[in-house]
């Protein structure tokens, strides 16, 4: 992250407005997964784990932060709704964690303005659409730190402004960066040593593409917060996994991507994200994130990677049914094509909001799926099997990006009184 | 087993015609899971496991084997199609032990007819439909080993012959007795000691009770032959469950069959249960069994024991969507209102064909599910949801069961020229 000086600016009355500062933040797909906690209230992981950060210019919160001494209390606006800060433990724990490392700023320059003792608005929305199911706490909580960093100028590096992220959602600490990431376990007790480094850069490994596969779904799902836990406290795999497994996958994964071992990262990727699945199914009461289609689209990477001799596909699943599949440039193509052919699109949805084509991949949007005549994937799509139409609700193609990126004030959520520009009823 | 004499009979003819025996053997379930194997020759587990033997008044194997010196060679019929017996090197195993063990005493009594040179004729039928997706080869090695048994005279006790049943397919060694069966999985390179024993009969827990249900599914499966073998190699947790978490599992499920506690042996059914499934996950390729609707079953049965406040229902499945649940009796009639309400029958199809009602726990089938009006009943069902009619097929009430039963000739599926009575074209 880039800590650049936010300026207060003038309004046409000539009134000091409000100290601000934007920021847009990225998600992160956990290839090394997190799950179980240490200490619950400083989001202690019971293992490291390690994501690739996906890029901003198709999935990203964004946030505004804003800072006044006429300011009632704090205020907070997500995706035009206010919501009550006082609600979230995590939230006010994030703000006053923020505010504490403001005051050892102010404490050190005493012309520095007061800005911990004053009134924060925050305002913050994601680009994607809260039904993709895509989970939003850790773009939100990166974007959230980060922009305090910036509004409180904080001399803290972006590893460590990581520590503060995590505490309102441990995987938001991994989107304060971009690339690989790592997120180290730690030991100490009060978390110092347990914070987001980055393994490899963005450009590292250009090739690297991913996307994103939103599942339909019909279940209740058990948040990750309640399920981790229950895990630790149920599963008798699941030590074995910390105590074993994770450390020595840490260790396989970087060097897989050190040498940009395609073949080692989607297997090792697959895996862990199976291994997940595992002790969430070890679990008591058991928890299954992954539905059929999940299990059709790990069905249909195997197949694929199975019909092109080599491993050329790889996939990862969270806390729910939505697929993330990574592959290579060069492979993308064939693998959009065999994926839009046995997942096909409603046929009242247009080709371009089902599957949307940043790399121009296709010539055409509506060559998608159905149109393309490739023999070889026609073939391998028919011994997979068609799957009810709209079971895949879209496809997002993307790529591996950068971390929070400061944005100029014009790009601001908030009004010049401090209050949402694009509030909802 | 009981081992009585079979005596050749007379045809109309005068004929000495062969010597023959027919016997019916039940499914098992298991609540210990069997999955891996330490020897795929001999099928000798790496881990012990536990069943209960299910009634063979709703489910069973009947098997007629048939010696005659007349007879070319050996020959099988699977359902009224004859199969070819060389084609499995497990069913020759089965066969060419069992002679082994008439040769002994054959060698004994210079008197005993040499059965063991002769050619078989075996005629084997479920009485469950294939299409139900119960897996039948335990009941059917058992059904004709035991059958072999009482056909050759065979000294040996159930336990003994429960090794030849295993040799056929593994869980088969433990449908040769009846009630709450231990299959040990033994030290032994040779297998002496990998055999089935009764850890309590069936009248040791006369309440408790079974559904088995069937569930749609439009998935192929990995055999579980193959799965387990995959799991072995591959799942960095299965070397855990193996060493540390099933033989601490047997002595407590020993314990609660014992001491006739429900909650102790539904708890730990399920978790067993859901363990098999999770190392499944952690294979690699990965291995799901279960559905959506097999998922929408488990948590009925958590929200149900929930709304009992007492353990009251377990699950459990094999390698399928498929489960089986247990309640006692006196639990029944509530838990198959709640299946019925959430799962409900298509409306083509009579209540009669979906849930069989053995133990008149409804006073009419009409009644079942959709008619009668416990208010309790009908708000947990409408907070759990109604799932897609169809998704279970077929609800099998059923309960602790016998070991396999010596029938008369009169039951015989071959005729006097030791042909299928049933064939089909």
């Amino acid at each position: 992250m880039d800590i650049v000086n936010t300026t207060p600016h003038q309004s046409s009355a000539d009134k000091v407005l409000p100290h601000e500062a934007t920021v847009s933040a990225p998600v992160n797909i956990a290839v090394i997964k997190y799950w179980g906690k240490r200490d619950a209230g400083l989001i202690l992981p019971t293992n490291s784990s390690l994501s690739v950060t996906l890029s901003q210019d198709h999935l990203c919160t964004r946030t505004t932060v804003c800072a006044a001494a006429e300011f009632g209390g704090d205020r907070l606006w997500l995706n035009g709704v206010e919501e009550d800060v006082t609600a979230s433990a995590r939230l006010c724990n994030v703000i006053s964690t923020a505010r504490k490392l403001r005051a050892a700023v102010e404490q050190a320059d005493s012309a520095a303005p007061r800005l911990s003792t004053w009134g924060l608005h925050v305002c913050s929305e994601n680009n994607f659409p809260t039904a993709a199911g895509l989970a939003s706490s850790a773009s939100g909580y990166a974007a959230l730190v980060s922009a305090l960093g910036t509004l409180f100028k904080l001399p803290q590096s972006a590893a460590e402004l990581s520590r503060v992220a995590r505490v309102g959602s441990g995987s938001a600490c991994r989107s304060i960066l971009g690339g690989f990431v790592a997120w180290q376990a730690g030991v100490e007790g009060d978390g110092s040593d347990s914070l987001a480094e980055q393994v490899a850069a963005r450009a590292h490994w250009p090739q690297l593409q991913a996307l994103v596969l939103v599942v339909s779904d019909r279940k209740k799902t058990v948040s990750s917060t309640a399920g981790m836990q229950t895990t630790v406290a149920t599963s008798p795999l699941f030590a074995e996994r910390v105590r074993n497994v994770v450390p020595r996958r840490m260790a396989v994964m970087r060097a897989a991507i050190a040498a940009r071992d395609f073949a080692a990262f989607a297997t090792l990727t697959m895996q862990d994200s199976n291994q997940f699945h595992a002790v969430c199914q070890d679990t008591f009461p058991p928890i299954a994130y992954m539905n059929d289609t999940s299990h059709a689209i790990t069905n249909l990477v195997h197949a694929f990677n199975t019909a092109v001799g080599r491993v050329a596909a790889a996939y990862t699943y969270d806390a729910g049914p939505n697929a993330v599949i990574f592959a290579l440039h060069d492979d993308m193509r064939t693998l959009v094509q065999l994926l839009t052919r046995c997942f096909p699109r409603p046929d009242s949805m247009p080709a371009a909001a089902f599957y949307e084509d940043p790399f121009a991949v296709f010539a055409s949007p509506d060559l998608v799926g159905r149109d393309i005549d490739d023999p070889a994937v026609a073939a391998l799509a028919k011994s997979i099997g068609t799957f009810t139409a709209g079971s895949v609700r879209r496809i997002i193609h993307t790529e591996v990006g950068d971390g929070p990126r400061v944005l100029p004030l014009s790009e601001s959520l908030l009004n010049h009184a401090g209050m949402p520009k694009h509030a909802r009823a």
